[in-house]
């Protein structure tokens, strides 16, 4: 099966000019100004863009969580994915207290498997235990299964994610090791917990408290610690979910100082203030994801990181919870049983596009490196995924840049009962992607088999992902 | 009694000129040009300086901690503070778990009434439990009692001093109810242990593991953690014994935004630096203190600091062990088994002035703020302390600047069998040193009585120590 | 002549203690906690405070400029000064260009021995030509007569006052030699006089436009320039009237580095934004001085340098002129022929007392030091001036921190026909003022005889200005 | 004529992958995994990068300046750029003071018309004179004949070269205009001009002198004060040949802003500290030009910068004059009459990729972003120079990263009778070079006719160079 995809504005992390695609089964083969070739399939791409397929590094499909399981699965989350221009996304396996890495992670492919997703999937995997589970001989052969990051959680304790810096630290000096890389949600834990339960032995239980039992210190200062045990481990530090001024700094003073330290925004850190969460009644709770929404300085302190690098990667923590069902799972009155997460993994490019490239704020070769570049890179994926070359991956996104649209639930296609962005208006969309030169969504319109994405191996940290080895 | 002291240059922290002093009793009454008056007792100081008597907030006399008592009691100690020109200690009373504060306290004022300190003493308490021993509710009523600090370890993981950052935030905020001032020694226990443990295992166990394995990250670490949560908690912030860039970074960022901030380093983190602790042998072990003897530039990053007031603070953290039968209790290849502490009460002000006044490093206005008015106006002290000014106690330094002096364990008054700065030629010395107009060292003699000082009870944060009053 | 002061809460840099003040003559000569002794004159301070003489190191009595002369002589602007609590000037007297230093420092004597100060006055001096009047051995000599400071405008390109950068330097060498400071008004006068002529031509003339052709990155730009040139030349160096973040923030870098730079702000530039020079018709005027107001944010950004210390120094540049016949003479239109300058000499201690200590930014020791010490200290009149202690002169100030009071040209006793701080109420003013032991202003009344004030000849840079030495 | 490049890996801004290019005539047709089609000339590439051609934006051929004309005409700058892999140079042409723009434009062209260069050459504007000559209506023309974007010397006071703050300040409001991009050299020429005759009258003519009358102060300043001019006008900024830490700090702080500043380095300030000019004898004439070589803390500062983006581009300032003849012109005891500039166009490449990316300090991607796709975007030549892509000028290195080499005079090309890198030794080479498809350099050797490069008419600031038309 061959595609050529002819005239778009190729755009990559550095360069912008127009030309033609050739796709040859699975990867880009040719890359010309004008092809003279024939192909089974032919794209006009005339007065749009070529950009390279998103990569969304923070995900958490069918993942249970805060009582509940995350609203959309691996199938439904990767079509909601493709629509919005991902076509890989790296997800969250995790091993639960107990268990071995091995079953957290097996646990995980039989969800892939069963599920079916129709866009690329690699996984982190998410440390909980090396006391009674895991062990750190097993934790460093997960590499070799193609899973080369480990998250861990500072936060939320009192669960199951929750660890200690002695945890933390050892799975840092592993990574340092093993060429993997270590990620953090950065909230001290401890606090917050203090705060909750004053809060609610106070008869705070409205959504906004989420926000204000969780202050921007807590964040940064956990993210300082992460950063300075990182740096005594010797290990690469990526800070998920970066959501303030008070975050940005100590990861900005420490790339200045030349340490390997990365830091990671989401979409809803882009758009969403604490106006949005200190609403009457319970409309609040479809914002109670973590880090909380932050006062209006910070998520223009967040636009102002990722101009200048000081936030390199921009995701979108997709978790959605229905906000029938599942965001009052708990009643109204009690913000510390509202399920932690939002719904978003359709709109990152949109957003990045609307607010960023269209805002002046800065071009599309930023966008490029935000939306898919640098998480490949990051990541174990480049060059097979993360740019338009020949070799790579065929995983691309032809966006019309003209044409406007209102983000909705009502045409988002999350299984998620409502959007996080409701109304937003924004010029520029993703109109037909491929994955592998699969067609998924064609003139927007899903015409993906489930299934057509598939699992991803990656590369340890500093090396490339071999774009000539079939996947 | 009355005390005439004539012709001195006398240095506050902001005034530098000559005059008489005149000491009614415990108080000064009277400064002049030339002073018309007779007195009990007359003291020529011309061609000399007129110090207030230095306020040391650090130290652990008659202190039980890892294993062993440190070696001066508090008669033992405050002689030999006596002698640096030092006239008050703000000492640490511990509650150990499992006791109340009003124990804990207890057993400090019993050591006192036993041995009979020759200066003034006023106890901060150590927190070391919130659960079994101590009450929030009890902690709060402790500046009733003339103790307004409160002490918290984030080190020493696995020891009876160790908290939890829920332990310290609560402690937090309940200072900043109360009027208390928070101090932390920040260093992160969770590292440090696991560091300790890898390298008793991999057979490191010489001196110089002390350091190796209490990397400067993580004092920097901790110290922005406290930092952060105070300002959470809204309570004033002392870190003690600073040591290292890593640790003034923080603070520094923190007092540019207004943070109620304090940083304090001690004499040997401007003298000793890491070739000490990597001699051969176990000579090393007399430099076993925490945070650890670290490489030179941060000897003189700390320099700079006292500086700038990024540091504001010069103590001593005294709390010496003998290097023969305490350093060496644990034998010499276990340096986890060497109690943590230095001497060096006595070396404080002859160190500020030879190496910052004489070297050109700051002028002797900011050596009195260093050595005694900050720590006064910190501590609730002032202006009864950390003055020369009437109404305050007659703590008083004559201090000759051109007198010769080798630093040395063979003229040193404490009773540990070692000096830390052996050998050290100093020009400056303290002669004669008054507290509350007693005579303690005259000319270099020790003519106090056993129990001279006396217990003070400080003030509140942000509240005067009324200089009528009698202590 | 004797007085006795009693009772009193004595603030300096320092200290803050009750204590009587003993005054033989003009020296202060014992201060006791309760004096008894009999004087020649007594005060009862009792309740108020009494604080060190104000040194306003910044005005411009009876000066030419713009084609007009302040409004105020010696005598004038120095019974204004006097009722706002300063007790020193250090004026700023003028080589024209073609002038000898001896003949333009004796033209300002003779103003003095004309006009009879009621405070006393020291002269810096304003270098204006090095080729035709002024040589650099003549300007090595100034020392000797008293004078230990050169002022350089870098701004006001085409007038009589602009240097180049070369006599700029080289006069920073000259001070380098022989212990003189430097002292800049830091403006770009190319890039003003475009944009001045620039919006003249556009038949831009209102007010505003005088503040809207200086725009904040001229000031600091002129800034830095004259830091680096100080720093090669080794000279320390004084920024008068910083006015902006843009400014502040070079002379922070500097410090931070240890440079010898210290920067002053005035009164104006911590009341007076923008918006009353952007008034309807002629009113903004009175707000045309140099440099212009800026936006609020450089106002709270002056407010925190100072706090901060990146600011050390407040001073009024006191160069009045009457709103009627003066602000006026160039027509209403023409913003460039409005003579730049502000009166202010009187409201300084009132406007830092309300809005610093007050307003809780600052303590009472701190507003001394920026009123008092810190300009006593840096330009060579401590510890004759700008303290409280004995062997001082006794210049003093009886301040009653209770009294309401609004500050109007109704009341204020400068000749200036408006009050920059018309209607601003505040609680706490100067009521009574000696100078040298005589008494000048008198609970609220002018007592003083003119010629009370002398002329002052300052010490070199680091050295003391001996106090028992006569003036 | 068309070429293929088989097997090569190709290295951009962002990306590294392995693939065939096709050249059709002079631009880049075809990128290819594997190209099946034949080609007039075959190049293996196997083993090798294939990179594109190097962008040196700081050239001065055939350039009279300091009473001699550069060694090399643009014939032979040229041939020695293409050998160290740069394809295009954006050369200085000069208005000198009574000149118009466009005679000074013509004169460069007829150089150009005559020397007849082997690669492509761009000019820049050097403005010397608003008075006489040149004029504001005709300055705001320029880009219209394809130059956007205009130098000035704040230094080099008493040469033509010269311009005052008035001068510059606006051309850069005839840039904001005009889409112009603004350059500046940057020195304080009044210090230097006074410490360069305090030098001479002291007999200090060494070359070393050459440095000691230029402290780094002298490039921080004027470089803070053109960034300050240029946010007033509102106009984009360049700074060329940084080198020291005083100059990197103002531009981070400025880009820190958003302000649009950009910094330039070049390869000498990376390799050459002061101990080269401080050499016995005129040996260190060799290495007179400006700013000069400084202590060694400035060139790790330079290797820094370029990391972290605070430098953007790396040039080469080849300015060559041969140390017999034109060095000593003025004897050698004059550091004055020494004509400033270096050699070294050939080695930029070499350098940038031994001490860069072999040295661990960056990797491929960010050597191309220095050498070629960054001064491509920024002067208007991107996307037909600065990249390989599809429509692109065939513009292209081949580099052996295998091939050792010693820098020498004996092995460059360049007129010039001294290297200054002499005796450095490399891995890694240019070793075949194409220029819009015509092969230069083949396999080291040079094949080039005189007058394959051609002059290119660049676009504005912001604009894209249209690959699509022939130049």
């Amino acid at each position: 099966m061959s595609t050529l995809i002819s005239g778009g504005r190729i755009i990559t992390a550095a360069d912008d000019y127009v030309g033609d695609i050739f796709i040859d089964d699975e990867h880009i083969a040719l890359i010309g100004e004008s092809l003279d070739v024939s192909a089974d399939r032919e794209i006009d791409a005339g007065g749009k863009y070529v950009l390279p397929g998103g990569v969304d590094v923070h995900t958490h499909m069918d993942t249970f969580f805060g009582g509940t399981t995350t609203a959309d699965n691996h199938y439904e989350g990767t079509v909601s994915g493709a629509f919005g221009g991902t076509t890989t996304i790296v997800d969250f396996a995790a091993q639960y207290p107990g268990e071995s890495f091995v079953e957290g992670l097996g646990n995980w492919h039989t969800k892939l498997e069963t599920n079916k997703p129709v866009i690329d999937v690699g996984f982190h995997l998410i440390v909980t235990d090396l006391k009674n589970g895991g062990s750190l001989e097993d934790l460093a052969k997960l590499p070799d299964e193609g899973v080369t990051s480990y998250k861990l959680f500072m936060a939320y304790k009192g669960t199951d994610f929750h660890v200690d810096d002695e945890t933390l630290f050892k799975t840092m000096q592993v990574a340092a090791e093993n060429g993997s890389r270590v990620m953090v949600h950065a909230e001290n834990g401890d606090v917050i917990d203090v705060l909750v339960k004053e809060a609610l032995a106070q008869g705070n239980g409205a959504p906004k408290y989420h926000s204000l039992t969780r202050p921007p210190e807590t964040e940064g200062e956990a993210t300082n610690r992460a950063i300075q045990l990182a740096h005594i481990a010797g290990c690469p530090l990526y800070v998920v979910h970066v959501s303030c001024e008070d975050a940005i700094e100590p990861i900005e003073l420490a790339r200045e100082k030349g340490w390997d330290v990365v830091g990671e925004t989401c979409t809803q850190y882009l758009m969403v203030d604490f106006s949005k969460i200190d609403q009457p009644g319970f409309e609040g709770a479809k914002y109670v994801y973590t880090p909380p929404p932050r006062d209006a300085r910070h998520v223009e302190a967040c636009w102002n990181a990722i101009r200048t690098d000081k936030l390199s990667v921009v995701s979108t923590d997709h978790a959605p919870f229905n906000f029938k069902g599942q965001k009052d799972m708990g009643g109204t009155d009690d913000f510390s049983k509202i399920p932690n997460g939002p719904p978003g993994i359709e709109e990152r490019l949109k957003i990045l596009h609307e607010f960023g490239v269209r805002a002046g704020r800065f071009d599309l070769n930023r966008l490029v490196q935000l939306f898919s570049t640098t998480p490949a890179k990051l990541f174990g994926l480049y060059p097979r995924k993360g740019t338009i070359a020949v070799g790579s991956d065929a995983d691309l996104v032809i966006f019309d840049p003209e044409k406007k649209h209102t983000i909705s639930v009502a045409t988002h296609h999350s299984t998620c009962d409502y959007n996080l962005f409701e109304g937003t208006e924004v010029t520029g969309v993703p109109e037909t992607v491929l994955v592998r030169g699969q067609l998924i969504v064609d003139n927007g319109e899903l015409v993906a088999q489930p299934g057509a994405g598939k699992f991803v191996k990656r590369a340890r940290v500093g090396e490339q992902l071999a774009p000539s080895v079939a996947v």
